[in-house]
């Protein structure tokens, strides 16, 4: 981090060229410089598929269920109302705005990177229409502030509105940092922003958004327009949250973040996004003014959460409730809500810390994000989501209609729509710019954090052009080939997954293996054209144990294959396996196979005291006889043995246990739910 | 269950003379005949010190509170609007009605028991208001039907219309049984009836109510009146649930019992308050009209919820969200619901199907869910109530502010009311009438289900006097005397609950101790007057385990003493201990202790991969390492000790384990949270 000096801060920074900063964010300051989509270009392997069928379906399914409900004719009508002066009604949830924004941001990727006309043409006509919308004096939204409808302003608490602007600013500048000359939105946005100002700047109203996000999206404006102000207005909304200028609600004020001052709190809480959103913009607004301690703060909330409040997917968030964080190490993978958007914005938070620091273990979680949580929402066709992200599913889910439009985010399989649908959106915006988190530069050389096929074109500072290619299935194949195309002297980072550190080798070009036991490996030298060096992964599956607090999880694992969560899913249990009675076998190390992994289980004993429907004493619970437990002066073996002696007569209590050893199939997580209606766990009890 | 001939229940039944019914269910047919409160009078003990805690504060807290918000004065304003045509508002939630309903039931039980004339007085008074408010053709609701507010019946999904008709119902019963001499709320009752019969009877609408509860009170009305259309209208509600006459809502036709017929389910689900009322109206149709169908689908549903979807507390629902059980085994305790609500709805469930069958098993619950939801709810000053009921506080609880309303059912300690209170009125009227769960008589004589201090006088329908003192501190005392002082031939029969089978002894008398290892005993002989028997309990605190598919539950222990369930609590824990530090020594029995049970505990080994905020990689899951595990071939004991040796390992590479042993005190479950902030634990990690 090199904050810059504050007098020279004081002035406006004059824009960066567009064409070169085709990325989500783009700061000023910062250990590294990310590299754009035009930097790296997405080959093939995981993530161009993702990319590919985002932008051949998912942005196609996204416009035509918003227009189908009437949420992109509430701009029209909005326009309308305001040249007319006429009433007009309002679809959809109150921040439907922001999904048409959302939308914007991903055709406005995804039209840059593939040069596709079509996309640019519909993303030009939207903005059109957008704009239109938008008040003489900057306000600009559908649901509030015109005849018919309820005041500007009026709902602070839940009415979203600087949220959406939030999204329309950040639309505005994925299209600025794309396509420079079309800046019809940019200027709607700039326009909003000084609305903004004068509305809840130094002279306006003391007040925040019940929802965060507009402070990220005032930071990036201030990084394409080099407006200080848009900066300084951010800089207040992260001030003011946590002093208590939002009302009393329901689910307490932690629930938007207002119960405490981002420099005080140590631990994200409250609903999983707006945390997560705020933190990505005290990040922002920390790297911009050099405030290091908004840094330091959101790097301790970081770490803290990641240790009690994240499950191993990335997912966080535990309450269906109030779609919040729970309690240090609450964490039921059956309830599981680990939200897709907060997921994502998961992800945004920690390629900032990223950025700002240079410590890869911020890339670690991106990519366990990435590959468990981003990856898992959409369905292989990329026209319906998950929102909520179990663990545990113990029902087969419903697979919904596909003209069915979800009211609840945990209600069935992945449906195609939802009555409140962020997460579709979001999916689309991040696959449609993901080649943005893969790779950063500093002044000697590239860092590169996610392994994906790709091409990496970029110059560094001093001129140096650094071109290299990517060559690997990762995370299915364990090789991941770098060859460079231009000679040249740089360093070449390579981020170690914490997965793999003391296991993942290097072959550097001089056919020698080098264990990598650090987070990071960089070689640096003179580089011919040509030139391959291999990095290898060991992908042999490994059991995964939870901190034995998490309630829910104590005698179970996991199985992990590289950055892969695996699942046993009970379309692929031979029939007469009940998936609730597995019990894998620990003595017995879990083996690779083409689709993840094979687990030896056993099937577990008869319960004791189990009825199925009427018959003898039907209670759940059965008693430890006390007559088994000794009292006092015991060592810790014969604790043991006294606990082992308890089960063992439940065992010799019920019927002969069948002893058959199985091999159960586990798959990446992300693919699950794909082949119909099925039951799923990621963690499975030890026998 | 001995139902009567269908041709003999088609002409209505001449209604039971009121005086010598004074309890909450006076089934006509069935195997046990309950004992009213004029035949059972709590003397002291357990239920005699909440019962006069709740008629000296409960009931004057819920009406004040009701006064305050203007729920009761809706009534008012309903009736001007009714006369005059005017509009008016309505304050509190749309069943707002049914908490005054309630009330009433409570004064009603409470002013009979106790003969105090300025509860009667009250009674009085708040009925006439209802009365005023009822509409010419026998509608009666403050929310619905008058001009400004929507239009009757406009809305049976959410509306609850039929719910409050219910509880208007079930005072005006309570009140023909306990004071026959005013009449005027049973015939506010008998018009709503009436008027119920047309809208919605054979000819009338095909429609439920989203929120059951009607039908067990029709049921009721019929016991009173014997007019035989009411017990035909409960029928047909009875029937007609499970046919999808609701609209689609977003938690699902379960939520509201209305994806199955209620003889076709073979599990309680969905919205666990609604299903449980629906269950105990269905035993009242079943029992009235002799259709053992509903009986035993009924006792169905109960074995099975019993088995997987109840919490050691005899609390059911685990889903915060929609109030629902969950799925099977998904018992999470620190985010059980369980709400108060439900407990109520389950005891009156059970008493139904032990009246029904004699089934000493349903008394057996109704006692650990009297014992540990019902006893919990109320903070010990009667003014203040847990809605929901978790069995793991992580952090410490807010007590909050006694004039705060609370919005929500689980964010605080007993709040003083809630702006959705169903709870508070509903302990009102349970205490008020909990001498009528006690005991019951067949042909032969009487059984004793629940042991509290009280007398016993009631009469065979020989003829034969059977007048008993139960003389007992139970649950705090092990033994229960039962002192004849009429004498007589009779049988006696003594309930022993599951966890005392086989352990406790009775002496009849004859100083001989018996071991009782059945679920009931029974003396039958010439009882001299003056004569005692003595029952005996082993109160030794006890381990329990649950059912290992129970996620959250692996690898813990509860302890129970007698009916209770106790639970630690951290005020009572030396300083250096965490609660959530604690793992019990299984070695050790627990011990008794006058307040509940000592526990040996050692503290868990610092955790692995534990960081507390920013430091080395803060990720919560360490991994196994495969190294330590072997492949193939090894038998289950190695298979242990694989599984020992990575624990040893991960105990080797932390901390050293601080070996402090110590004894820490457990006490009931339902005195938690009336010392202030804790936080607390029923299911406690092994060692």
């Amino acid at each position: 981090m090199h904050p810059p000096d504050a007098s020279t801060t004081a002035e406006n920074h004059p824009p960066h060229s567009a064409a070169t900063h085709a990325r989500p964010v783009s700061p000023n300051h910062g250990t590294l410089t990310p590299l754009g989509l035009d930097e790296v270009r997405l080959t093939d392997g995981f993530w161009a598929q993702r990319a590919r069928i985002n932008a051949e379906h998912t942005l196609d399914h996204c416009q035509r269920w918003m227009q189908r409900l009437g949420w992109i004719d509430n701009f029209d009508i909005a326009a309308h109302a305001l040249t007319h002066g006429t009433e007009g009604d309002h679809r959809g949830p109150e921040f439907a705005d922001s999904e048409i924004y959302k939308l914007l941001e991903a055709l406005a990727w995804e039209s840059h990177r593939s040069g596709d006309a079509d996309l640019d043409r519909r993303f030009t006509e939207l903005a059109a229409r957008v704009a239109a919308a938008q008040h003489p004096d900057g306000y600009l939204n559908t649901c509030y502030g015109r005849p018919g409808r309820p005041q500007r302003y009026s709902d602070l608490a839940w009415g979203h509105e600087l949220y959406c602007y939030g999204h329309l600013i950040q639309a505005a500048v994925a299209r600025a940092r794309t396509n420079a000359a079309d800046d019809l939105l940019l200027t709607v946005a700039r326009r909003v922003a000084d609305h903004l100002y004068t509305e809840f700047g130094p002279t306006g109203r003391t007040a925040v958004c019940g929802h965060p996000e507009i402070e990220t999206a005032l930071v990036e404006l201030y990084r394409v327009t080099g407006q200080r102000r848009h900066l300084e207005l951010a800089t207040l909304f992260i001030d003011r949250r946590g002093t208590g200028t939002l009302p009393a609600i329901r689910f307490g004020a932690a629930y938007f973040q207002d119960d405490q001052t981002i420099r005080d709190a140590t631990v994200l809480r409250g609903h999983a996004v707006r945390a997560l959103y705020l933190s990505a913009g005290a990040v922002d607004v920390g790297v911009e003014t050099g405030d290091r301690t908004l840094i330091d703060a959101v790097r301790t909330q970081w770490a803290t959460t990641l240790a009690r409040r994240t499950y191993l997917t990335g997912g966080m968030g535990s309450h269906h409730l109030d779609e919040s964080f729970g309690a240090d190490f609450a964490l039921p993978p059956d309830r599981a809500y680990a939200e897709t958007c907060a997921g994502i914005a998961s992800v945004m938070v920690s390629w900032r810390l990223l950025l700002a620091t240079g410590d890869s273990r911020y890339a670690d979680l991106v990519e366990r994000t990435l590959f468990n949580i981003v990856a898992t929402s959409s369905r292989a066709d990329g026209r319906a989501f998950f929102y909520a992200n179990t663990l545990h599913q113990r029902i087969p889910g419903r697979i919904p209609a596909e003209d069915e439009v979800s009211a609840s985010a945990g209600a069935s399989l992945r449906p195609a729509w939802y009555s409140v649908s962020c997460c579709p959106t979001n999916i689309a915006r991040t696959l449609a710019s993901v080649s943005g988190y893969v790779a950063t530069r500093d002044a000697d050389g590239v860092q590169i954090h996610q392994y994906t096929a790709c091409e990496i074109r970029t110059r560094l500072d001093d001129g140096t052009e650094i071109d290299l290619e990517i060559i690997t299935s990762y995370p299915h194949d364990r090789s991941v080939a770098i060859r460079v195309l231009t000679p040249g002297y740089f360093g070449l980072t390579l981020r170690v997954p914490h997965w793999a550190q003391g296991t993942a080798t290097l072959d550097a070009g001089d056919g020698l293996l080098a264990q990598l036991d650090d987070p990071t490996v960089t070689v640096r030298r003179e580089f011919a054209e040509g030139e391959t060096l291999r990095l290898d992964f060991d992908l042999t599956p490994r059991y995964t144990r939870a901190d034995d607090r998490v309630d829910a999880l104590r005698g179970c694992v996991a199985v992990e294959r590289g950055p892969l969560v695996l699942c046993a899913e009970s379309v692929d249990l031979p029939a007469e396996l009940d998936l609730e009675d597995l019990r894998v076998d620990l003595s017995v190390a879990p083996q690779p196979s083409p689709e993840g992994a094979m687990v030896r289980v056993r099937r577990r004993p008869e319960p004791i005291a189990w009825l199925g429907g009427w018959g003898p004493y039907g209670y759940p619970l059965h008693q430890l006889d006390n007559d088994l437990v000794t009292d006092g002066g015991k060592t810790a073996e014969s604790s043991t043995t006294a606990h082992g002696t308890v089960l063992e007569a439940d065992t010799a209590a019920s019927a002969p246990e069948p002893d058959l050893g199985h091999w159960v199939l586990l798959r990446p997580y992300h693919q699950w739910a794909n082949r119909g209606p099925s039951t799923m766990r990621v963690w499975l009890p030890v026998r």
